[in-house]
């Protein structure tokens, strides 16, 4: 069943050792289609301004992206630039951020597109996350992703938003820094009890924990030796798990912990190449080798 | 089989938000002991001062561990004053050391003792535990543990037993300083390349990876709300997967998966009390059951 993203669309400039990339198509909504794509159809609801590149237009077409609610605005397209040092590739430097048309961004959606059964509300402003949750017509698989940002300047919209979700995927340490505890497992029981049935706390290279109140799992990252640029891995993680669970129409232990996996071995190549290099041309068989390495590398 | 551990016995002192406690038996081959001991017949080689308790004594023997090669030497046992935070339960903060009977310390090993095929050399000085390889009659498994302060001070002697050992277990903080890489896969990699055949590294709350030749696997550690006192958790993870591997008699792919469950498991519960209160009455049923419950939490 066909999924609608919410998020940002942007023009990342990325610096690391093996490169500096600029202008490359980046944002929370661009990397979680790459990935969603793969498993069902999906609509993007997200703002670009009159600098964005037609081919980046053309690029979201040629892979499936329903672009109905991609709005462009007089204005400059949100821009990231970022860098990571070799020692810690799980954190993101960022260097400067250009909001452009994302300031007072409405999200908009299509009338045929308010009914979909399936949302994801990946990182943006809680705000207008909470607007676009407010035009969708009771959806049935609602998820949510965050940020430091929104935690520490949106905590109440941030609040009331994991009240009114079915999932809520958001980093370690973000999670720590919205509950206040160390412990993981305590972590995920704390924003268990502020609202979403299911926590994802993602963990980088130590890979995800999975906790609802009937059970929990943990998996471990799939091991990449040459790590070119983590941007967008969260995103792309939160693509295969909601993309996955939107094809499967059911959301049981079975479907979760596969969702998971599918999650775990897309963030995997993601992360092989800077911005969508490795995950734009990349085909359902190719995932599927890599979960069978991923499953055998974890199997107990 | 029978295994032999070379190792520190020591008096540990240990403060944590849960408590201060003095004088608890603790030291790489006392926890080593506590949980190989379930598997097969442990022999400790070890020096004690004329402080250590007699009660100690009478458990490590209530324990069924052999003792024959626990020298006791005019002096004291070595001491270790430790403290760990709230925040960062994975770190140890050494506030002072007193070495005592350790230092000039030589190992002895008994005749039937230096003939037995399994031979762990947990943390201590590498040149001790080269003495005691030496005194060995060709072991057929031997296993090695080591710390920060001999990859800084003793970096010739651990290299040398690197290339006589075929396990080699190691944190991966520790395996990072040690190779000068920071991805643990190209860690891994380096270490291998620097002789034993089969490389554990311990990531403490994060699991473990595996590496061989052949294969390689992860595992998450098993996830344990309330940490008291992580002391020890390496050496018990050792002695689980030791212990097994004494126990099963060969060293094949199955025989380590298992190995590493069973040590993951172990020592999830050693992090749960202060020294050796949790390990030291724990019989296998109960490691059962919380492996069941492990392998439920990490299934793909």
């Amino acid at each position: 069943m066909s999924l609608v993203v919410l998020g940002t669309v942007a023009l990342d400039n990325i610096k690391t050792s093996k490169g500096h990339h600029r202008a490359l198509l980046g944002g929370s909504a661009a990397h979680f289609c790459m990935s969603a794509r793969l498993f069902t159809k999906v609509h993007m609801v997200g703002i670009i301004g009159e600098d964005f590149p037609k081919k980046h237009i053309r690029f979201l077409r040629s892979k499936g992206v329903d672009i109905t609610s991609l709005i462009s605005r007089q204005g400059k397209t949100f821009q990231w630039h970022g860098e990571y040092k070799d020692h810690d590739l799980n954190t993101a430097i960022t260097l400067a951020t250009e909001i452009g048309v994302l300031m007072n961004y409405r999200p908009q959606v299509a009338a045929h597109q308010s009914r979909l059964p399936n949302l994801f509300l990946a990182n943006i402003d809680p705000d207008v996350q909470l607007r676009l949750l407010r035009l969708m017509d009771r959806p049935k698989l609602v998820g949510l992703d965050s940020m430091n940002l929104w935690i520490a300047h949106r905590k109440k919209a941030l609040r009331l938003l994991m009240k009114m979700v079915n999932l809520f995927v958001l980093n370690d340490g973000e999670a720590r820094q919205l509950t206040g505890e160390t412990n993981l497992l305590k972590v995920a029981k704390a924003l268990r009890r502020m609202g979403p049935q299911m926590v994802v706390i993602k963990k980088g290279e130590h890979g995800v924990l999975f906790y609802c109140d009937r059970f929990m799992f943990t998996f471990p990252a799939y091991p990449v030796e040459h790590v070119v640029d983590p941007t967008g891995a969260g995103d792309t993680f939160a693509g295969g798990l909601m993309g996955y669970l939107s094809k499967a129409g059911r959301v049981n232990e079975t479907a979760l912990r596969k969702a998971v996996l599918y999650a775990t071995a897309l963030a995997s190549f993601n992360v092989e190449g800077f911005g969508m290099a490795k995950t734009a041309t990349l085909t359902l068989p190719r995932v599927h080798a890599r979960m069978k390495k991923l499953i055998k590398f974890i199997m107990p």
